[in-house]
């Protein structure tokens, strides 16, 4: 698996849970922000999108991972997950129940969610990033959003407010978790799926980030009857970076 | 169960695609709109949510059940599904696979992405409605937008524009279903669940209101390769009313 160099990018907490819940070997092999691009093209790894920047050039992201057994580079998550189940057969589905396609819709519609915790974020970053990746980090990002990543974050009230809507997005999904029938933790009850890693590796970021006695980590453990951190603790096994 | 006498109401097509796909017998009842919220009133029915006056009242709405062997009255085409799931266990499931969470997420995404068709919709309504019914619909709605019905109908480039939007948003869906595993013209590949009854019954609406040959109906009718139609045809069966 490519990934990069943080201790906390939440793609590659998803694709290390899923690659340690199907019992699959790997190795990691780290790469630092400039260098991805340059990389994904030699290899030939697809662009997962386009740059954000309006120039409409492809836009290539890690994680993405190799696997030799194939001599197959695949990018994007959600692609990596299908491609995993389809190679793997015999391995644990993490689209279990014939629910890819309504995984894909829970997956958009999570990560749009998710809009206000960017701000808090974005700045937090760059302070796990080494040198070289910081550099390009702040000096795109800042491009992007036209001002520094620190005057991204929000303060005082604002902070309250938005930190409120996140908690309000993630009770909206703790509104439709509460719909799986009551049998587990899981979006589909006792089983385990995609979806149930999606919002465990954006979530558990934080705790990465901002450390576990943070206020903030604090606060999302504390949210929905924990159930965020319920969900979390029960993919504990599947947190190792191999 | 109590409908509203219009030949369209998506959610009324909904309920019934339900109750004739799980062989319930039952038999339907007319409220005329004006006599709703009395009647739910009187006989204990939910309200479904709040008014969009931003008044804060209770919203009742049709359709909904009454079940005489458990002596409930349900209302909300959501809950009357879990309802009939639950206390029919024998008959085919609206949520297979453990998705009822998946599905209430598809649910809200799907009718949120219907944004562009309200105005092409809501001035057709009063054409299928009886007098009283017009009346009210068109006093309540007008009373919202601050304008008559008529009024809200796109015109022109902006009608193409809106048009377009629809479609668009049903490419999204489109996606969605592609991930499905090429298995079956369902979300869940071979297996029919609720989610497909939500995108039949708003869609097949369209070709109710509007009828089969117009120039609106041919056009879903052509998108996305046929889906909406091989959709809606294969469920045919359930259309009935009783």
């Amino acid at each position: 698996m490519l990934g990069r160099p943080t201790l906390g990018k939440p793609a590659l907490v998803l694709d290390r849970y899923c690659l340690n819940y199907k019992r699959i070997p790997y190795k990691t092999e780290w790469v630092e922000y400039p260098d991805i691009e340059p990389l994904c093209k030699k290899l030939g790894i697809a662009p997962t999108g386009q740059k954000e920047d309006g120039s409409g050039r492809d836009h290539y992201t890690l994680p993405a991972i190799y696997d030799p057994s194939t001599g197959s580079y695949v990018s994007d998550s959600f692609a990596i997950a299908e491609y995993l189940d389809k190679t793997y057969p015999d391995t644990p589905k993490l689209f279990p129940n014939d629910t890819t396609a309504l995984q894909a819709v829970f997956t958009e519609v999570f990560r749009a969610k998710l809009a206000p915790l960017w701000a808090f974020i974005l700045p937090s970053i760059c302070t796990i990033l080494n040198p070289r990746s910081e550099e390009y980090f702040r000096r795109t990002r800042e491009a992007t959003f036209g001002k520094a990543l620190e005057e991204l974050l929000p303060k005082g009230e604002v902070a309250v407010a938005e930190w409120a809507k996140y908690r309000d997005a993630l009770t909206e999904v703790d509104k439709w978790y509460a719909k799986n029938g009551g049998k587990g933790p899981y979006l589909l009850g006792e089983t385990f799926s995609w979806g149930d890693l999606v919002v465990a590796g954006y979530t558990v970021w934080l705790r990465i980030i901002w450390g576990e006695d943070s206020p903030k980590w604090k606060d999302v453990e504390s949210w929905n009857g924990g159930r965020w951190k319920t969900l979390i603790d029960s993919l504990k096994e599947y947190e190792t970076v191999v």
